[in-house]
């Protein structure tokens, strides 16, 4: 492999299988130099643990996934949503202080699906904006930002009433920028005829926490959710969406983010390998800034 | 089963595997009042023919499925693919004719994916354009209105790139509302924040050529082309999408399409009667005019 994109950050859900030590050490190693983390792995070592492990990497921290799915209706499991999601600020702002210099503090917020039973889609979001409400203040004390995640409209019921980044703008319009943003991720938004012009909005209000990328290829695998893959490997042209990002401002880290069986069924090694070789084919010829930054 | 709703019409895609005398029959015989058909099995009897078992059958003739597909780049493949526009909307003007008063003269149009080997999506959303261009004169020579259908963004590259209403009107836009309208199925875009306002818009565009209904529910089939269902085993909200529909003015026929390798399994009789109950409960409660019309 040539050297990574000093701008390429691994998401941990790419390492699916791997424990964070290992995680870490795959990413440090191949000469990465910066991770985003999931909350799981983090918990299983503890999150004091986590964090003098991630000093000692000597890695940026780029995001944790993940708060929200909070569209439930008042009552006990609402109010044990809302604390869990305050319990993830919280390790956001642990982690992100522990991190090498450049770290964000930015926890990515998956809006949740309609609750069993349910068919009102609108109520839902309505809920989601409510608890945005309720978690600003609990960021903003933090210095930690959210980052409403737009997912693909196929996952609208089961996963994420908030489909498209003009939504999750709209959603994020009540709030300072620097508490509430959004999560660009091609796979969920390459499809939206309005995808460009939403992302210069989203740059006009100052909005883009972080852009996440990987391919879309069809079929689709019968899980839907394991449908992504290493960019260049489907049809998503990471040329106009990435210029596009960058022409907003955008000069932080892209994290790549693979839900694939196959991938997560490979040696981490050779993952961090594959996707360092696929962002510097597929991302880095559109970095604008690329060049001028020392890695 | 009780008297099916007046304004139920079957599309022959939820009778998958009924000839269409099968299918002619099976809808008269439970008293629905008429039928979409699908150009395989109409040219697997001839277009006359056809014709004529449609006129014997006296169902009325909502839609003919489909024409599109033609996203391809200039060559002699998109001049075929215009070609058999063309023969599709001489067959729906020969198959309206041939059929009972209240019959009506549309061609639904699904846009194509991606050309093999392209992720210009940009670029096949100009050539979709193009072809409504080529083949408006001939709607509308024909007294044809093709019926812009924007399908759910899960086929965005390998069946229609176009994912919503908007898109879907803004195509529409260049042209008379007689020759170039929209269909509005509840499964493709019932996920859309912006669908109600997106409905509203196209009525008062009169560009609601045809309104169909079906239910999503998950988990995705694995083949996710036969992921729909009757209404009411899934959680779409026909109530708002269908009020939408009818504040609009929209007094046509409405259209059941279901893809489902269970439903297609069944007998055509027994789908019918399910088709026609899951309309009345979950449809027919919603339609304003309903007790004014005479069945």
């Amino acid at each position: 492999m040539n050297a990574p994109d000093p701008r390429l950050s691994i998401n941990q859900a790419t390492l699916k299988h791997a424990d964070l030590a290992t995680a870490l050490r795959a990413t440090a190693d191949a000469g990465v130099q910066a991770i985003g983390l999931w909350r799981e792995p983090v918990n299983e070592v503890g999150l004091d643990v986590a964090a003098q492990m991630l000093t000692d990497s000597g890695l940026r921290f780029t995001t944790h996934c993940r708060g929200g799915f909070f569209t439930l209706a008042e009552g006990a499991a609402r109010r044990a949503a809302i604390d869990d999601n305050r319990r993830a600020i919280e390790e956001t702002a642990t982690l992100a202080a522990a991190a090498a210099d450049g770290s964000t503090s930015i926890l990515v917020l998956v809006a949740g699906g309609l609750p069993e039973g349910s068919r009102d889609i609108v109520g839902a979001r309505e809920r989601v904006r409510d608890a945005l409400g309720e978690l600003a203040p609990d960021a903003a004390a933090s210095g930690v930002t959210l980052a409403i995640e737009p997912l693909h409209p196929m996952y609208v019921t089961d996963r994420a009433v908030v489909s498209t980044l003009g939504q999750a703008l709209d959603l994020a319009a009540d709030f300072d920028p620097a508490v509430v943003g959004v999560t660009v991720d091609t796979f969920h938004v390459f499809w939206d005829p309005d995808v460009l012009s939403q992302i210069a909005r989203a740059g006009r209000e100052g909005r883009i926490a972080t852009y996440q990328v990987c391919d879309w290829q069809t079929p689709l695998a019968a899980d839907v959710l394991l449908s992504r893959h290493y960019m260049g490997e489907g049809v998503i042209d990471f040329g106009s969406l990435t210029r596009a990002v960058e022409e907003t401002g955008y000069t932080g880290d892209i994290e790549v983010e693979i839900f694939n069986a196959d991938v997560w069924a490979s040696a981490p090694d050779d993952v961090v390998r594959r996707t360092s070789d696929a962002f510097s084919a597929t991302v880095s010829p559109h970095l604008a800034a690329a060049a001028a930054r020392t890695p």
